[in-house]
């Protein structure tokens, strides 16, 4: 199939789960065999889960004890969600998308192999019916991203990369782009890179332990502005502490999640900081936490002595998107520890990319890619063993 | 696409969770305006669930206590299953799929709309991980064939009938074609129908309440040949008790699954049966109760007075497939009563398609309709609102 441009909806829902980003993005073909295809966002809107949506996606992601009914019924009505979201964007932006890729939610993600009934297995599951969203829309659905990459033995995460690269690659400039969700991942694209030069991985958590903080301590949803963490105290020895974990010098490709930075985590998090903590203290440590798994994965792995296969010196810009870059004192701790390293900090605001709309707008050219037969992975970020076509197409 | 003709291997495991059916056909597009696409069966596999992987899917499906976790590992473990058993039909019948259709097993089914978080929902859910049968295959690979139709508003059940009107309608012959799974669906396809003319709907347990009892009473997965039903005594009261439930009144389009007849309803039924009952004589109960679901079905629904589209006389002719033709006990009380109603009873074997392939073939038919963009669902048998494209289509 000759790719052309499309009019594409990319829908995304993170880790976080607070909620469903749809952005309506116009993705054109690649003009020459150096380039890559291009993707404009025409627009976008966010969309919260009402309360009893979000508790029951919380509840499937941590519960021990759920039933097939459950899950069949959530991943229905996630769909239902889905499609209205799409509709209300797509009536409100005035646009009319050709396709949809829409990622879906992520209930659980096991990129390391683990044994199940006797034999090592490896798994990643997404929830929301495709299929409501091609019957309301009737135009085609692209989801389930994340098997394919799994199957051909990547961890199938991260899959920005594939964005980042085909839209901030830069011919003279190494650049960094982070992504601040409920798991932060970075993209670190060497001047001139090409697909297999790209270094992509998850650092660790980002939104997701601030939030479960604050939800605790505070009963809010997240830190407004970061303004909580702006009034406590850095508690230094736990960060120092939290990083010895073995997941942050395990080299990359390496993708975490829920699974390791859940409640599980939370309880062992706020047993560390002590009784003395006060809560805004807490919500400080968490927070430079976040900051200091981003920096020490920029020292550790973006360094040319570790044999990437194209070796980067040092960057020189970074470019963030994702909820946490609303969250100020977050982005003060990253900008100052940056800094320092020689690294300026913007968001991909100041690159034409809102930083709300940058995941849905990586699926909505992942979902492109699928519908013209294209790859969509980066193996080099994922550790697949080759770049596969991902997802799996809804007809009407 | 101009529809061509492939060699496709559809992929089965039914409702009885007792494994997988490969069957490898030849799919060849209608040969002008009134005929339909031809299906030939080229060779079949059938292959047992290894006995953990059995009880691993008999306790997601029961269970009131999983885990994502639970579920997302034997969805992915379901595919290696598949991706194995087709691979291994193929190398040992020299024949290289083009395609692959695969059903996946049902691990939920709900027809009817139930409240969930507030609103009415329906849902279907199939697990068995397609990516990991493209990967392997290297050819695309057709899954999740029954939500696209329930998102029209039909029941998602039963999809063979367009198997069943492609390959066994008849120019002046009224035709019923049953299938014995653990379920039981009848189609009814009335003299030179057209699809909309097809009748079609789940007529209750077939072997699944046989099956459940076996083990309960014998500890022995079925009956075979029906040789201890032959040996009971049938507690006509209990039968005809049994069939007083709504169920069977219920006009079609309608569909039941595990949720019915389940572990919940044979406790039922043995508590019926009484304690005065010999255990041969509950099995012969349970072998006549599905026989006598399937008659009254005829007797009830198969009829003019009932308005349907193309009002049917008597049909003349049953053909049967399924597990089911294996137990001749039950065959020997279908026969007989069908004899009684002017219906010879025979298998699809007769008519060139063995009775373990038929339903593989079914979705062999449906993966390749799909691949042409060629809806694949009975609006009449499922009661969607329209024609859809089943299913979703992984590439490689």
């Amino acid at each position: 199939m000759i790719p052309k441009a499309m009019v594409v909806a990319g829908v995304m829902s993170g880790t976080s789960a607070d909620g469903v980003d749809v952005a309506i993005c116009r993705v054109s073909p690649a003009v020459d065999a150096k380039s890559s295809p291009r993707v404009k966002v025409l627009g976008y809107r966010s969309f919260a889960y009402d309360k009893k949506l979000r508790a029951a996606v919380l509840a499937a992601m941590d519960a021990k004890a759920t039933s097939a009914a459950e899950l069949a019924r959530l991943s229905w009505r996630l769909g239902e969600v889905y499609a209205e979201c799409v509709s209300q964007t797509a009536h409100e932006l005035e646009l009319k998308p050709q396709l949809v890729a829409c990622h879906g939610q992520t209930i659980y993600h096991q990129g390391e192999a683990q044994k199940y009934l006797g034999e090592p297995l490896r798994c990643t599951w997404q929830l929301g019916e495709a299929a409501l969203i091609a019957e309301r829309m009737r135009v085609p659905v692209v989801s389930d991203f994340r098997p394919a990459d799994m199957a051909a033995g990547g961890q199938a995460a991260p899959l920005v990369p594939m964005l980042d690269f085909c839209l901030f690659r830069h011919a003279t400039k190494n650049r960094l782009l982070l992504n601040l969700g409920g798991i932060a991942n970075v993209s670190a694209l060497p001047a001139g890179a090409g697909v297999d030069d790209v270094l992509a991985f998850d650092t660790g958590p980002s939104n997701m332990v601030i939030d479960a903080c604050m939800l605790r301590l505070f009963e809010k949803r997240f830190d407004a502005n970061g303004a909580i963490a702006a009034r406590g105290l850095v508690l230094r020895d736990v960060v120092t502490k939290l990083m010895e974990a073995k997941y942050f010098s395990a080299l990359p490709p390496k993708s975490c999640g829920r699974e390791e930075y859940g409640e599980a985590f939370v309880d062992r998090f706020i047993v560390l900081c002590g009784r003395g903590a006060k809560k805004q203290d807490v919500i400080a440590t968490a927070t430079a936490f976040t900051a200091e798994t981003v920096l020490d994965a920029y020292r550790r792995f973006c360094w040319p002595h570790l044999g990437q296969k194209a070796p980067m010196a040092r960057a020189t810009e970074l470019f963030a998107a994702g909820g946490g870059t609303q969250n100020a004192t977050l982005m003060r701790m990253l900008s100052d520890g940056f800094l320092r390293l020689g690294v300026k900090v913007a968001t991909t605001a100041a690159m034409g990319v809102a930083t709300e709309a940058k995941e849905a707008a990586a699926f909505a050219l992942m979902g492109w890619l699928t519908w013209h037969g294209l790859p969509g992975n980066v193996p080099a970020a994922t550790g697949a063993k080759r770049a596969v076509v991902l997802g799996k197409v809804s007809y009407v």
